[in-house]
C-alpha cells in the first residue's frame, strides 16, 4: 500500500489526495505540517531533498515528489491519462503550465494570504507579482474553456485535477473568479465528478501561526 | 516535418533543439524574437495562447507548448526516455522540479540580467528571491549528482537536457557554480555527449534593447 506524505490545506497535496480517491486506490496518509518545519526535518529531507510536499512512497525506501509527476504515475493507464500521444503532450502541456505559470503565483498567494500569519507584510514585495501573472494564468484558462469542457480530450483528466487544485480557491486570497465563467462552468464540472472530494474534508481553512 | 518555434537565446528553446538534433529529427526553425514581441502577436497567441516559446507545430494546426511537454512528445519511446514506470515517473518528477525551483528563478535571472536591457533596474525587488531560491534548487541537484553520474536510471535522457538548459548558462546571471563540484561534473558529462550541440551555436550572447 501505498504511503502518501502530504498536508490538507496545501493544492499539490490536494491533487494526489483526489486522484488516489477517484481512482480507489488504497493508501495510507501521513499529514505533514509544512508550517511547523515537518519538510524540513532530516527524515523528510532524506525522502525528499527539495523539502516539499506530496511525497508518495511507491516502494520500499522509493520515494516520489512533485505533485503532477505523482499524477502521472498513479493515473497512467487508467480513464484518468489520455492515450493518444498528442493528447498525452497536450495534458503534460497543461500540467507543466500549471506549476510553472499557475500554482507559483495561484500557489503562493494561497500559502502567504491565507495560511501564514503575517504573510502578507512579509512577502508585500511579491504580491503584485502573483496578482498579474496569475490572472494572465486565469486568462489562458479562460480562452480555453470557453470551447473546451475540459483540458484534453473533451474528458475529465488528470490535467483537470492538477489545475483545479489551486484554481478552485484562488478568491480566498483575493483572485476575483467572477471575471472568468467559463473557468467557473468548468470548476462546477469539475466538482461534479464522480467520487469528487473537497480540499478541506475534515476543517475549514484557518490561519495558523508560521 | 515539424517547426519549431523558439528563440535561440531561451533555455527552454534549447532543450527542445537539442533533444531533436541529438534524436535526428528533422524540424524547420523559426526564430520567434520574444524582446521584439513576436510570441504576442494575435498569429502566435493562436498557436500558444500562453505567448511563450518554444512552439512545436505537431500536425496541421495543432501546436504544442511547454518545452518539458514537447522533450516527453519528442523523446518518449527512444534511447532519451526511461521505459520503467518508477524511472517515467522520476523523469517528470526533475522536469516538474525543473519548471517549478529551478527555471522561475534561473530563467528569469537570466532572461532579465542578461537580455533585457535595464531588466536588472526593473526586476530589483526579485532578484533577491531569484537566487536564494535558485542556490536552493542548485543545492538539490548537487545533492543527487553527488551519488548519480545522471538524474534517473544512471544514463543521460530528458531530464538532463532539461536541467541542463539554464544550469549551464546559470553564471552568466550571476550565480556561482564553484559552490556545486558535483553539478559541474554533471555539466562536463551532458556537453559530451554525442550529437550535443550549444545552446549559442550561431551567435554570442548579447546585451539586447528591450
Amino acid at each position: 500500500m501505498y504511503t502518501l506524505y502530504s498536508m490538507q490545506r496545501s493544492g499539490n497535496c490536494y491533487k494526489v489526495r483526489l486522484a488516489l480517491t477517484q481512482l480507489a486506490i488504497p493508501h495510507r496518509a501521513v499529514e505533514i505540517d509544512i508550517l511547523k518545519g515537518e519538510s524540513r526535518t532530516p527524515d523528510f529531507l532524506a525522502m525528499n531533498p527539495n523539502g516539499r510536499v506530496p511525497v508518495l512512497e511507491v516502494g520500499p525506501q522509493r520515494y516520489l515528489a512533485e505533485s503532477n509527476a505523482i499524477l502521472w504515475f498513479v493515473g497512467d493507464g487508467t480513464p484518468l491519462a489520455p492515450t493518444d500521444r498528442i493528447q498525452r503532450a497536450e495534458a503534460m502541456q497543461w500540467m507543466f503550465f500549471e506549476q510553472h505559470s499557475l500554482e507559483p503565483n495561484l500557489g503562493q498567494a494561497y500559502f502567504w494570504l491565507t495560511l501564514v500569519k503575517g504573510g502578507r507584510e512579509l512577502q508585500s514585495h511579491a504580491i503584485e507579482d502573483w496578482m498579474e501573472r496569475g490572472y494572465q494564468a486565469l486568462g489562458v484558462m479562460e480562452k480555453h474553456l470557453q470551447s473546451h469542457d475540459y483540458f484534453v480530450d473533451g474528458r475529465y483528466s488528470i490535467a483537470d485535477i492538477a489545475l483545479y487544485a489551486y484554481t478552485h480557491c484562488a478568491e480566498e486570497s483575493g483572485f476575483d473568479l467572477a471575471l472568468f465563467p467559463a473557468l467557473r462552468a468548468w470548476l462546477s464540472r469539475v466538482a461534479a465528478q464522480t467520487d469528487h472530494v473537497p480540499m478541506l474534508a475534515l476543517q475549514s481553512a484557518q490561519r495558523l501561526p508560521a
